[in-house]
């Protein structure tokens, strides 16, 4: 088993060459693959830990949405755009905001924040179906309340300024929309299976206080790029918290695009990581 | 001990259904809860250690004040904001000092440097009455002198520009204004929570040198989203350094706000953690 | 071999002074050096994990390629440079993709994403011939496609703002824009080989965890410093992918500066690890 | 002695108060204090490895100016502001340079890129004299080069630009400068000591690893404060490079200031480890 791992370990590919390859193509069951999660473990329902998991979501996702809506109004309000922290302030609220949330809550429930990485981790089997739901009720709720709060603050100006509602912008079509969530959504759930590899946590057990860096950045990454097309949604959750408290029609016109681009691509990187990365299916029984 | 730590381990959620659930809710003492601090610990008064921590605080709450405030001022003198580091930089400057002071003195003081997350640990029981009052005086005076030299380098201006102290903006109740500070506290005592938890301490020696990195991110975070409400305090001893050296009416005006709303985040996110995420009240003895 | 190991260790040369030296610039071996990969190892070939390798290495220049340039797109979109993430966030759009990808893939193909890298590698024997060939083509075919996504949203703008790609600006030589490229690209690769040196990943196996930090930055630290000169390349298939898309003649003119100048500037990175750092030519025999 | 390691433990404070202190003040010798670096080891003249830490700490100075001066080009020579990567874009350049050199070269020379570490790390006794003025030496060669080169690329701008010289600015007497820059040092080689102290070290393997980062964080943070008053020096390498390479009166007349203040900042800082934080001169013979 040790000798196998070898054929994939982490480091910039320094000697691969140097152990015995051929084989592992074959076998590549170099670290036992936990068994897939059960759709529906009764068990949970009786467990504290499970009950805290999705408090603990409902925070985070209220606090993610606080913090970024209010971000989002005050650069809105400056009376120009230097005067304030910028599209690039934005897009380091919503990076950072996952990256310390992430930090907070990947102990207590894994640290999702957004129903499309829990979906994609449900596609891969790696939570039961009663506990993706669960978890995905509770982010949207947090995400109502925390824009709800930014709202209650300076109602007026929060409905004149747009509200951190997702929408297509004026000048790409919906299909080039929905193609940048798709594929901003890949990114980020591309990193958060890569930063949670179980074979990464079994070498190197300090590998989940690390994730939470990459998938912050991720999610700056993706708002760099993407806020001049659709705002950036890439979080259902937070789509529709700014949606329902913002509630004009032109928010709910393209709302779609913010559920169905999301779960595309979280289910594409679930699918590269499952079948590419960890090459499963062609694996012998392990 | 072991097998029940795994119900709730740090990770991404990733299998936690294939261990033994349903009765951790009931125990969960999974780790050995360390013991309340008491409310006096004479010994205390009597330790090197002890007096030099209330040192690490002054110096650190100095430099701390000196830094952030000078950025402000920089700002401000600019000709335009584009010229300056602008508001995002101002928010760099609060959040990447906390980072670099919190990860300089964690092992000195713990690396409170503010008020509010004395408090707020205090509650929680994690020091005594003594030490905290002690650091709390200490943050005060450190930061009265930072912002002092500041003032020392150019005091016509430094009162011009408004000496960096908080005042909730025009346009903002004040009840919006201490709500901004609860919630902003929040999100900083709450990952000063998360990041020390003495169950990731057991496990992963390293995290006290990691948990810098989050809670000065959730510092530089409530300044992106706060700074047009009420520049942000979050921090006392910051509030009531730049108001004693500024000392003109509208600092003293809205200066209960920023000791009772970070007092009330402080403590909003001791019960979170005590009540919620450590179920401590609902444990049997352990 | 513990003893000798001292000379050089990691840390801030606390003292060295204790240690006996003198004897070890002759000597050095303090660790094994790996054997130098060979040119054909067609084992390889018959391996799941190589095949895989270059799909990683395609999916991560394809994700590089799109993010980038889709943020530089926004940037030039943007009425003044103020309303969007302006050219400090393209330079972070670079660095974050690079720190993110390089976490990502470290463990799957030891996360190159740059034809420079690879071909620095390669000199130092890292890596086989064939390996390396098979890396750059699929990091030039994944650059391509990831800015034929860019394009396929707005194709006209595409062409009208420059496609992101790489030229020498106006006012700078040939030789300035060469040179440019050449310290940029051994800034990349020097940290590259420092963060992944053998040696350390002796001591701390999480050390190649921690190396997409520093390795992102320098990439960040060259743009910010040459986006005015070149736009920066320091990678070949990132300018030959936006070329190709773009496929203008001002685009093509000045293409061979970035081919020559990253390759020059990998080749010398690679001469001063092995040379100076690591001092293997001076070495007896290990 | 593993008890007495617990009074000062890294961490957020969590139960010192459980511990048996009282005694800790007299002794506190919980870990072994390395012996001082003798003032002359000529055993080091004959190591390859001191000679290499001297190319090292060239190389990596060279580079740390290349980047940073011509990224403050850059952001003179725009149009606008915006239009660059701004003040805060060289506050990056700077810090994150600092970052991936200490980075590259912590496990070669220690890392210090900077006249003033060496020299607060020389008078704690960290390094021999030899080593101290050689690597001072290296430095201000390697920040020459560094500099030149960038005025190799536009002769004529970098003079009609300023060059990246330190002055102190107009509205400021030399005075401020001085304290700027003194109490600028003081943030840097205060982390520096923080980030390698030996007792940390003993326990954390890692810590080595992460403590560049907050050291290129106190450099960033210094350049956001102090970029308005003095340009931020804080390197004498640094400073002198781009005075010798831009030669003109002005930057001449206030050099001084720009090896004073560091050399006092950096013995602050020195003095204010050993005597207050290590507690050395009260220590019982250990």
């Amino acid at each position: 088993m040790e000798g196998k791992e070898e054929d994939v370990r982490v480091g910039a590919n320094k000697f691969p060459e140097r152990q015995p390859i051929g084989t592992s193509a074959q076998s590549d069951k170099d670290y036992k693959e936990p068994p897939p999660a059960p759709l529906f473990e009764p068990g949970e329902l009786a467990s504290w830990s499970f009950w805290r998991a999705g408090i603990a979501e409902f925070i985070a996702t209220f606090l993610f949405l606080y913090i970024t809506v209010l971000t989002v109004m005050g650069v809105k309000r400056a009376p120009n755009m230097c005067a304030s922290v910028g599209i690039q302030g934005i897009a380091w609220a919503f990076g950072g905001m996952i990256f310390a949330l992430v930090y907070c809550t990947a102990g207590i429930s894994g640290g999702h924040i957004n129903p499309a990485v829990t979906f994609g981790l449900f596609l891969a089997r790696k939570l039961s179906l009663t506990r993706a739901v669960y978890y995905i009720v509770m982010q949207c709720l947090g995400a109502i309340c925390g824009a709800g709060v930014v709202k209650g603050f300076q109602p007026k100006q929060y409905q004149a300024l747009g509200g951190g509602a997702n929408t297509v912008a004026p000048g790409y079509t919906k299909g080039s929309g929905l193609g940048a969530e798709i594929i901003g959504t890949f990114v980020l759930v591309y990193t958060v299976f890569s930063a949670t590899d179980a074979k990464r946590n079994a070498r190197d057990s300090h590998v989940p206080i690390l994730a939470p860096l990459p998938i912050g950045f991720a999610v700056f990454l993706v708002h760099l790029a993407t806020i001049p097309i659709t705002g950036t949604g890439i979080n259902p959750a937070r789509s529709l918290g700014a949606a329902i408290i913002f509630n004009k029609d032109n928010a709910w016109d393209d709302h779609w695009v913010f559920w169905v681009g999301p779960f595309i691509g979280a289910a594409l990187a679930a699918l590269y990581h499952v079948i590419v990365i960890r090459a499963i299916p062609f694996k012998s029984r392990s």
